[in-house]
């Protein structure tokens, strides 16, 4: 079964990562831990965390951290109209430039959707 | 009663919003509208708008508008632990570009809480 | 006969409007409206509105924004000496970090150039 | 007569461009230079050049460069509606996040405007 | 005698960076810390790590970073010359919307060094 | 035998700059000479300006940038510690959004220290 362009994304990144590991100092791999950290269940939930992630991955205009903060919100059971509404923030607040980012950002959604679904059929 | 620096700032923006509607034409009248809009209350809680919108701000480095949603976070009850957390992934994702405006945005929280405090005492 | 890039970016954004749309609320939706608007011609004609839109998508980096604009702005019939003038605005505000958009922007209104053309050659 | 805001502004650039130059390279200077030169009558207009930096200014949220262009912008002529047709793209491209900016354009342009103004009175 | 701005601007952020403290939880404490230890000296000397912080600031435009930065620099030993070239760079790579902060760290340097002349004269 | 990504590279950029040279007027051209002219040696050695030009690359996130500057970083004997502090401090500066280019930029690092060894074996 070939993999899809999510699951393509996280394998390249992962090897990516390894490879920053092999050259990362100690401060290096510290923010890396840090980074993974902040987004844990604390006085706000994770899934409330990750929302916030991934509005500022579109305000900054970052695919690569739009998808992976997307992945996340798709595991805590975001719904489509708690990610539209918190989509629909970063396009007022970043401007018309977010768009391209935006648009990127429903297509992966929606990938993420029929790739769970166990009766997924035709597929673009 | 002097004004506190948070009601000088609402008070200056009241006047320059209103001097922009003198001139606004219908696209950035409903541009303004828009952006009144997309914080309500909705699949996901206005609390968690503002949190999202204070954020955004944060790693897209505005002061006043940091500020605006600090105010609105404040009055939506957002506790000190929750408004750490939110921060926190502002500067984690936004760097430390971002801590000269996480400066000010803890000063100004202190700033509110006070305002807030019947028995206020010692202000610097 | 084969798409070229540009209608292939064109198709690409299309489909994918069409998902944000299946997926877009009330706020969106105006937001789309308004980006669509306000390129229109009013007090200043539409191909200078174009080249604003062009130079702000080159100064804020946004490989999209820009083939956007810059199809507008060949629809509109601006020259090659008016394109280079306002994208050299672009560079000197925006700095070398726009050069590699600046080299796509102009790649992508050679071919523009080359489409129209009833007697294009061979192409790279 | 007092100085008002903007001749303030335009005081305080000359002095520290001077100690600018005092230590700039010859890159520098030519960079300086070139800075000048873009926004000459061309191919396009320099009223429409100009027009192009404000909004390049806006959209990269600086305060002074939104200064120094709207000032130019008047010089050469522009009117209330072209300006505002101008930033209103520039705040539907940028977003929310320019507003800052584009409340203290327009109070600077109300003030450019009452400074020429012979029967000027006071205004809050 | 009283203090300059350079003085008081890091007395204000003592003051602040001690509230950032009062509210910051672990994460925040560790980035704050991790902030520090990346300018020691390492296979990099720290007048060098120096350089690259004041210029990454000068491109993403925070005047209280450069300000920083070019403190550390002017401790360091960093030659009139060294600075000129370190900021001619940063301003080619981010374009003439840096200048207005260019023109302020000329500044700031300016009053460092009178800082610290002993037979220091007038002084605007 | 093929080319490597980072030869890929530097092929089309040569051809887009070309193409760019064919219609700049007489400031863009300019501009493309300053931008080669600050990075030569001056009272700062040629190495350390190309680390700057590295990590100021890296905060405003342009993976074309990053690269031209890491393969001038690779011919001037930058270490591996040197380039790892570098690039860990554009990390911290800029934050978790840069970390998609640090990726690519060890990626093509690691793709350069291959490409000149002469007994390089596999390749993923």
């Amino acid at each position: 079964m070939p993999k899809n362009k999510i699951e393509a994304f996280q394998e390249t990144r992962d090897e990516q990562n390894q490879l920053v590991m092999k050259y990362a100092g100690k401060d290096l791999k510290r923010f890396y831990n840090l980074d993974w950290q902040i987004y844990r269940d604390g006085a706000l939930p994770g899934r409330v965390k990750e929302l916030i992630g991934l509005v500022s991955s579109l305000v900054l205009r970052c695919d690569d951290c739009i998808l992976h903060h997307l992945t996340q919100c798709f595991e805590a059971g975001i719904s489509d109209e708690e990610l539209e509404e918190a989509l629909a923030i970063g396009v007022i607040v970043g401007g018309s430039i977010t768009i391209p980012h935006l648009r990127k950002a429903f297509q992966a959604w929606e990938e993420l959707k029929k790739a769970k679904s166990p009766n997924k059929k035709e597929d673009s």
